[in-house]
């Protein structure tokens, strides 16, 4: 039988307010074997880059990262979210390790074609080094992973970290059995947005597509359910969507099933 | 008989000047056997600090760091600078980690104690764990190492990377024959600061005290030619300070001697 391995992937005020990450931080170093932490900061981002003077855009939930956009990602993401992830669980006794893409060569993406919309520095994944990180999970490492990655060729790019905890899931699937968690705000996914009660426990491929249609399913939503559902088809065996209450309280929230 | 490594701190110009980085990167990739790369960024943090209208306070060339200095360098050190080496050795085939203190509890410090001078959250260094480098050196990894630490109780701090290199050299000179490099713009320690061919070939501990007597050795370098002599002390082999082009040529520059 293969061994477990969890990852977790955190965003939104979870991770960016230091009294819910502190308490995240907590769960998650209760965790039993193998897991991951991938992380994003995009609101710290839009924050350092208001104070700097440089606009932020977005087209359907995704940042364009111009060069100058680039640096404060890089700066946010792998500097200061990340070495505060990764002190504070070495505080929690989890031995934990802070990697982008770029760090043994993780993750290596290509830069996103122009099409009608320029996203700029962005970066589709390639390739997975699912060994490098077999290696770590092996030596009793905890992986922090910030939403970067590279081309290379010495070009770091922004990658969605949706998309990287997926692909991190699907590459570590051949290893591991692996159950993959969003963990966000609200305790799952919603029918009535302002409800936290109205959480809707299972949603297939065709109740994904209806959510959709009703527009009960929105925004950043969308890809982050179309990751989980790409996941289940080459191998992950749970996907749920939840909020750091759920992962303490035995995974309850919105799981994914394929039939 | 024990494997060479060789650890080279980088800071000034040689780090933060994109053409310079560049090239460095590719030297430092040609260095066969193991290694370790320090680096600064401190400019950087300065030019952040300025653009965000925080005021970089140093007291004999050391960083005083308040909360708001510290998020600059975690970003700046740890972010910005860190991945973009790591990406750069990837590109030139080098298996680049980037790491700081909190990474794997690497370098675990002590906020410095408040005397005459507050420094703010500062580190002292406590501890190395050679094992963890020890093990990313044996799987083929190239550590590259921010001056940022951690106090293991979730706190990271500001530390000084001449001190992080003697450290790192100090504590992996047990299990291999270390070379220590301080690379920076000039080809060495000079007799006079303005000729770049007035290098001391070589500096004994008698000849350091009447070269700070005589005002020829000032400012950051007596620090660093203090950490130098502490690891020659702790059985570090080679200590040498010099530049981009001495690492090149057989590593020409001022080589520190006991005696």
């Amino acid at each position: 039988m293969r061994d477990r391995l969890t990852i977790i992937k955190v965003g939104g005020n979870v991770v960016e307010e230091e009294a819910s990450l502190k308490s995240l931080l907590k769960d998650f170093s209760r965790i039993a074997g193998n897991k991951i932490l991938v992380h994003g900061g995009g609101k710290t981002a839009t924050m350092l880059a208001e104070r700097l003077g440089i606009e932020s855009k977005k087209v359907d939930g995704r940042r364009i990262t111009d060069a100058e956009t680039l640096k404060i990602v890089t700066m946010v993401y792998a500097g200061l979210v990340n070495k505060n992830i990764v002190a504070g669980l070495q505080a929690f006794g989890n031995n934990a390790i802070g990697l982008t893409g770029a760090d043994l060569d993780l993750i290596r993406a290509a830069r996103r074609p122009v099409g009608e919309i320029d996203y700029g520095f962005v970066g589709d994944i390639k390739a997975v080094n699912y060994q490098a990180l077999n290696e770590l999970l092996t030596s009793g490492a905890i992986p922090v992973v910030a939403p970067i990655t590279h081309d290379g060729h010495g070009q770091l790019l922004n990658t969605n970290a949706d998309t990287i905890a997926s692909e991190l899931a699907m590459a570590m699937s051949y290893d591991f059995e692996v159950q993959l968690i969003f963990c966000l705000e609200k305790s799952g996914v919603l029918m009535n947005e302002a409800d936290d009660n109205s959480r809707i426990s299972e949603i297939t491929p065709e109740l994904f597509v209806q959510l959709k249609a009703d527009g009960i399913v929105t925004g950043g939503m969308i890809p982050k359910l179309s990751d989980g559902f790409a996941a289940l088809n080459r191998g992950v065996g749970v996907v749920v969507i939840t909020n750091p209450a759920g992962i303490k309280d035995g995974l309850r929230g919105t799981r994914l099933v394929l039939a």
